[in-house]
């Protein structure tokens, strides 16, 4: 049982759109996670536009090159347990961007990685990843 | 005079979208080189959902926010130089992103950045900044 009426005015209304796009970036996640390249490969865009800039890598470009670095990730020793904080969602049109901290924590240590996921919206109203960035947060 | 006449089948056709999106990100980065705030000031959307993650930094969120970043940056010592290497524009509907290599080059030595351009086309056709993402390539 709810601690609150689901009428209640005071509980946060998020809009239907937010949580499907919030579910894409969870899916992102979830497929490294799992360290699943088919599951990794149903997020992303197929297309020549894609762009993926790993944490301290160059920017790569098109899907047959940021797929190829996803294998190698995924298909690499190790695993990553992601927990996701600071997360916060616009939509434009079409498009929508996340931003987020990934809090990695590993057999290495942890770390925290900025995030920027840009999204867009398809025909059958879901959401490809077309543009991810992350970036090592030094700490102070 | 120029080596090619102006309706060469074999020039390139850059759409003039395409050119609008350039001078935007070329703007971002002569404000920068500058060190000119209010230059800056007119590179961004003033709003909320803008977000600004300078390399290595945490993300910084809402305009007033990144405003107080940039102030800082620009205000403080020393000079950047940017040599912008490998770009690439994509638009989509409203909305368009560039991704290129920042090579700095100031006193303390050289180094890439590669950097995530989010703009949002207004009203006026003008293209305005709303993400901004660096993050140091690393040398291997």
């Amino acid at each position: 049982m709810s601690d609150r009426p689901i009428d209640d005015p005071v509980a946060p209304r998020i809009a239907p759109e937010i949580i499907a796009v919030l579910g894409a970036n969870q899916a992102f996640y979830d497929a490294h996670e799992r360290r699943d390249i088919d599951a990794m490969r149903t997020v992303w865009e197929h297309s020549d536009r894609v762009v993926c800039t790993h944490p301290g890598w160059p920017i790569l470009r098109t899907w047959p090159v940021v797929e190829e670095s996803w294998r190698r990730i995924l298909g690499g020793p190790g695993r990553n347990q992601f927990i996701l904080t600071n997360e916060a969602v616009t939509i434009h049109g079409d498009m929508a961007w996340v931003t987020l901290d990934e809090n990695l924590v590993d057999a290495g240590g942890t770390g925290t990685v900025a995030a920027t996921n840009l999204f867009v919206r398809t025909a059958s109203a879901a959401w490809l990843l077309v543009v991810h960035h992350g970036s090592p947060v030094m700490t102070r």
